[in-house]
Parts: structure tokens; sequence; C-alpha cells
């Protein structure tokens, strides 16, 4: 990794400690060389948008926290808990990264919440690196963190990403500058890789590429509504509707808080 | 899906409560058109094995089992505990699909165990589909069930396939006859998709494809061993040495069980 860009972050982290001395946040040195992740969890997300990328930065020995608002399990929507090791009171002040998952309605609980909203623009503003897969971008967006980028989401949801001040990329894993969004669930694979590479070299994430075997072969040609086609494009677009439009509307309320014309 | 098939299915899971009258297993007819899919989870699997397939079966709204010899919760390599819903002994005796991660240390000591092996050993027997993710096909193995039959497993342990008297085949997902077996960690997207074509038709697996914008476009040709090249995979051989010779000494020992010559 580049030692440079990480001593000026280990530096911006005890500034950040200097600068914050009332917070509870946990203040210790961060070991050198072994990037802190901090993953969000919260009710209702899917739980492979966090196992994806958590795979990758688990083989890639980083120090990972499951940040939660409370330290309740929260439940996922394979009917799997996952109990959190931090709450955000307890969360680092200075994360190397800051990663958002998807889940559309928890999403919109979260875009609609005060408290996860101040979380996740408090951390966004120090890491690192700002990140996210499937719908957690527009958690992102409505926290602050993604206007004047370049950002991505779930395909059925990107088109709301300018609402918040982002300029939508129809890509599977959009980098712009310290923002690294990717697109809806199975794309949180893609993104862990590349995210890989920055943390700890391009050697080490063809490495985990390697021994998780990822060498895909979908056996159809439907993952994005480009391939899929219209018709099967707007049958999930009108099977989501309800749940889109409510991320319509809190995207929305978000802009006009962040005073996006 | 279809229904001829789906019908016998139900039939010879009456048929085998009618012959296991002692049996404390599950017997209540399951609903038509659900199929019923048990999924081993054991310590030391790698979440990401289940996550993937069991994404896909909730997505199917198949009725998912998550199955361990007791109900206490079993650790995964990412540190998230899975808890399961029945133990061994509540577990339904026939299922729809056998499904069994991978995990390489985990995988071992399922292969070590005799009340695991039996578990597997008379679920198999009875299902529909017998199926696995990663090196859950070395349990398969060990349990008598893919003698005779085409199989795979991780690209590192694929090789002790035939012990047991499997005939290996190196391709991401291997079907024989009702054995599905998938290769490492991350085959099992792929492994998922196929099978829901299976249950519920080509149709709705390119829509749960689309839903889990499964378009994947790795950031490197790094995900076999042969686009990794020979050097990379066998760094991989030398750290895993030790618990791949393990797997082999367990697969020995299955396959003298087995009468494997």
């Amino acid at each position: 990794m580049d030692r440079r860009v990480f001593n000026s972050s280990v530096l911006a982290g005890s500034l950040a400690g200097l600068l914050l001395p009332g917070a509870q946040a946990e203040q210790a040195p961060r070991s050198l060389g072994k990037p802190v992740i901090g993953l969000l969890v919260y009710p209702g997300m899917i739980l492979l948008d966090l196992t994806g990328p958590l795979t990758v930065f688990n083989i890639m020995q980083a120090d990972v926290r499951l940040i939660a608002a409370s330290m309740t399990p929260v439940a996922t929507d394979v009917g799997i808990a996952v109990a959190p090791t931090h709450s955000f009171d307890a969360a680092p002040a200075e994360l190397d990264v800051l990663f958002v998952p998807g889940g559309l309605k928890g999403t919109v609980d979260g875009m609609n919440d005060a408290r996860t909203l101040d979380f996740v623009a408090s951390r966004g503003e120090l890491a690192r690196f700002v990140t996210s897969v499937c719908t957690g971008s527009l958690l992102l967006g409505a926290a602050g963190l993604l206007k004047g980028f370049n950002a991505t989401s779930h395909w059925y949801v990107r088109d709301l990403l300018p609402l918040m001040g982002a300029k939508m990329v129809a890509d599977r894993v959009v980098t712009d500058r310290n923002r690294v969004t990717a697109g809806g669930v199975t794309a949180g694979i893609d993104f862990g890789l590349a995210l890989a590479a920055k943390l700890t070299g391009e050697d080490n994430a063809k490495r985990i590429q390697l021994l998780i075997e990822y060498d895909p072969q979908p056996p159809f040609a439907a993952g994005s509504p480009e391939r899929a086609g219209a018709d099967s494009a707007n049958a999930v677009l009108t099977q989501r509707g309800p749940l889109i439009r409510q991320a319509e509307q809190a995207a929305r309320a978000a802009g006009q808080r962040l005073g996006v014309p």
C-alpha cells in the first residue's frame, strides 16, 4: 500500500482526536498497515451486500468493525441476524474505509433517520475511502457525501443519485477521488477486490480473487437491465415500484436539505 | 417446475415417514410448489458460500432450513455467527435440496465426524437434489454421496474427490443426475441461479439474476489457477498445505470406509 497516504491518514486520525476531545468514540491508535474498515449494518440490509466485501476484507486481515445504531443484532433479508461489534457511539471516529451495504427498505429508513445520517456524515468526512454497494449509495448521498461526485447504485434506483447532487455513472464499480460506489448486491465482490487493490496492492487483490475462486460464469446473460431486456427490467421496476417511490421521496427531501438545485 | 417430479418427491416424503416411524424428524407435509431446502451450517464454514445460494433461494421464496448438529450458533470465517433453525434431529427427513457449503477446516472436521456424515448421508439419500459449493463436496463425498458421480470442488482440493469414488470435473458448476456441485466460494452464485432454473424455471432464474444484478466484471483475470498462473496457484497451495493434507487424510479414510479401490 501507499505508505504516504496511510501515514497522512494516521495523522488525520490524531488530529481528529485533538479536535473532538469530548467524543466517546474510540481514539486508540490503529495498527499500522492494518486498515480499519467500518461496515454499517442495519435492519433490512441484504446480507450478500455485506458478505461479498467482508470476505475480501477478512482475507486481507483488515481490522473490521460491524457498526450499528445499537448493539442489538440486526435482521437481514435472508433471516440471518448480524450482531454488531460497535455501536455508533463506540465506533472509531476515523476509519480507513466507511462501507455502506444496501437493502432498499432499510436504506430508505436510514435516509429518513437523522441519527443514521449524522453518523454516516461524520465518519464519511474523515474516512480515507467512502464506499457502498447496491442501494447503500443512496444513504451516502442523503448524508451529503456524494455531492459533486460520480457514483452508482443498484440499477433500479441509480437514477435517484442526482437528486442528492451526485453524477450517476452506470458502471459496476465507480471510483471518483476517494468515493467508491458499486452496483447491486453481487457487485460487492468486484468492489471488494478493487478496494483491496487500492489498500494492499494489486498482487494481493489477485491472490484473494484466486482464494475465493472469483472466475464467474453466470448461467444466463440477464444480470443487467440492458442484458435482460426492457420487459424484464420493467417487471422488476413495477414490482419494486412502491419502495422505489419511497426512496425517491427520501432522496428529494435529502436534496432539499443539502441545497441541491 | 416439473410437477411430476415434485409430486413423486412428495410421495417419497410420505413413504419416508412410513418407513421411519420412530424418527423425530419433521414429517409435516410441505407446501406444494415451495421447495424445501436444507442448508447445512457448521463451525468454520465460509459465510459467502452460504449467502450466495441463500440469497437466490430466498428471492425464490423457498422454504429454507439452516441445519446444524445442535441449535448453538455456528461461527463462520468472517466472525458473523449463524443461528441454525433446525438441529439434525429436528430437520425434515426428506428435502427437495440438501446443500453443503465449504470452509476447509470445518469441512475436514465434518469428514471425520460420524454424526455429521450420518446426517448428510441420510438426507442425501432422499433429497431430490444433493448439492454443494466449495469444499462442501468433500463432505458429500465422505458421506458416500458422490461415488460414481461427476463432481467438482474448490480448485485446491478438487483432486481429492476421486479418493471417494467421484470423477472430478474442473468446471464451475457440475451437474450429474441429481448431484450439483460447484467450485470455490463465489461459485455459489452461479450454482444458486443454475439450481433456481431447475427448480422454478429459467425465466424465474433470470429474474433473480437481474434483481441481484449478477453481471460480474472481476477487476482482474485471476480467479482460477489457469488464469492466475502456476506461481500464484502454488503459493496458495503452499499456504493451505497443512489443511489440504488433513483433507487428503480424511478423504482416504472415507474412501476406505466406502470401499473405493
